[in-house]
């Protein structure tokens, strides 16, 4: 009786991962309505109803996947859930207005444990601007799922896709990265001297700045204003959420093009540097495979390199190039490495 | 180590059921900005971008609580999922435009269940004229989780509340209630008997129109349809998805106001009926808190009797009256019961 026997054929999830996956499920899938201007295949659908445009993000997160109860505060994950979907709008170079929440939980959870995580989410409202404004709450046989919708709106001519980096452009990023990796590997860590002898305090001083960046990030509007005031409008805009490696690419191949990225211009917080040693990590492969730093990774003509090299906290890290010429890493020993995306599959893990 | 110990109090979910844990989350929420004209507490989240009001739903549908895998066809499951959506946006006198999908599935699916399952969600989809526009597609460690937002619009001047009922307003439903928690009790007896003997193969047939309201209802696009044409606007109005019972009370907790309802007006088919005999169950109880009908219930002026009362498909099953005067249910003995919520209150169960 059960409908999961007798397919006729079988593929395995695990060898499409994640990004082939939503491929697949919606190779076929054209907008058809004259109010859907952007559908999937950007951090967030764009539609038009006669004012500003609108924009609409998703993210799921799932507990044993996406975070892990026995180190993340309840609070700090309602903050960071808010903060990643707003993340996802600013990369469209739009402002987040409105949240819908959806959660469904197991009775292992108390109504306090979920109260600690709507003070997350309210704060994280609070501080970016955003009303919540409905949502859904189940039950669930087992762990924590959480499904927010956000609603951003931005002005017509300022939308910004992945797909608009041209050849010659520069390629930038915001803040540091690899900090969010190197803060889950001390959780990590941690956690596990913590089951092998529940008597130990975990070490977490002096890491300060990495364990923030993994468990209350934030979104960086202030990138979007800098960049507003300064008059530029980036060319095509993407959020690190998968690794810069993987945003890369989604920007190539959504542009057409290729790109050259510089190890040596990576942005590494020192804080990141020292742990990486600490780990026997390559700070760049924290950058580029890490993810979750959720900085805005976006490309600007070259002719506004005099106005994008004053901005604080911007780094110019590489060009794109033509399809052609591929894209790759430039190591500090200037060899050519081709760029690979590693990132969050998690259906691979 | 673990945040779940050492709360300073523990409240357990099951004590203050679904209704009772959204009010308490969200209870201190309010919006702040002038494109927020409705948040939390009705069919969908009203804003204004300065062309139509926009309309956005949320709902969660959870393996194992609120469908079952063993009966329900994922072709069949994709396409409840995305019209219980729409009903949602109906319920507003709104049109469904686009839609984001999220689901999050363990690796006991296939690729090819999956396709299934987007299937249904395109056939409904294409059916009512909404664009998938995204998602997000995760892996979770047990079950299948979907989490649907759809994004609809309304005129300015014809947007629904629950809120909008009066003393004296008829209270109208459309199509017959009962018949899709009747072919879940059929859908269940099967079941036992085919886990109780795998040999015996189900018996479904002659019930074809429960199951099909249980396992592929409709949304009342018609509905909304007919009523404009009609030159109707509902005073206020929600969709059927908890039991008729709880849909009144919510309608009359926000418009401050009772009611009373008439047994013997509520519509049930006489499939339904007939199964009601079988399983011994009183038929309006049936349709008070079977759920799932995604039927609409609307109130409209006394003064538009004459219209509604020529509509094919609509019953006039009571009125409004003064909150004073309560909430109640005359039966066919013309006894006055007080109408209770029990629907679909998976916390407690």
């Amino acid at each position: 009786m059960s409908i999961l026997d007798s397919r006729p054929s079988r593929t395995e999830l695990s060898e499409l991962g994640e990004f082939g996956l939503i491929d697949r499920l919606t190779t076929d899938i054209q907008p058809s309505l004259s109010s859907t201007i952007k559908g999937i295949g950007d951090d967030a659908a764009v539609l038009d109803y006669g004012g500003k445009l609108i924009l609409i993000t998703k993210d799921l997160l799932n507990e044993g996947v996406h975070f892990d109860l026995s180190y993340t505060p309840l609070r700090h994950l309602g903050y960071k859930a808010a903060v990643v979907n707003f993340s996802d709008i600013y990369a469209m170079n739009g402002q987040p207005r409105q949240m819908v929440v959806g959660i469904s939980v197991s009775n292992r959870f108390s109504v306090e444990a979920l109260e600690e995580f709507y003070d997350g989410l309210k704060m994280a409202c609070n501080k970016y601007g955003v009303d919540l404004v409905g949502g859904d709450t189940t039950s669930s046989r087992g762990g924590f799922f959480i499904s927010i919708t956000v609603i951003g709106e931005v002005e017509r001519d300022k939308v910004v896709y992945r797909s608009g980096a041209r050849p010659n452009d520069l390629i930038c990023v915001s803040g540091d990265l690899g900090a969010a990796y190197m803060g889950l590997l001390v959780l990590e860590r941690e956690k596990k001297a913590f089951l092998a002898n529940p008597a130990v305090q975990p070490e977490l001083e002096g890491n300060d700045y990495v364990l923030e960046r993994q468990l209350k990030p934030e979104a960086r509007r202030d990138v979007i204003r800098l960049l507003n005031d300064a008059g530029i409008v980036p060319t095509s805009m993407i959020d690190i959420s998968d690794g810069l490696a993987s945003e890369l690419l989604h920007i190539c191949k959504q542009s057409g093009t290729g790109c050259a990225v510089y190890e040596e211009k990576i942005p590494i917080d020192p804080a990141t540097l020292l742990l990486c040693e600490e780990f026997k990590i390559i700070p760049s492969i924290a950058a580029l495979n890490g993810g979750e730093d959720y900085e805005l990774l976006f490309t600007v003509p070259l002719s506004e390199y005099e106005k994008i090299k004053g901005l604080p906290g911007i780094s110019v890290i590489g060009h794109i190039t033509e399809a052609s010429e591929g894209k790759y890493l430039i190591t500090n020993d200037r060899k050519q490495i081709p760029l690979q995306a590693q990132g969050w599959n998690h259906m691979r893990s």
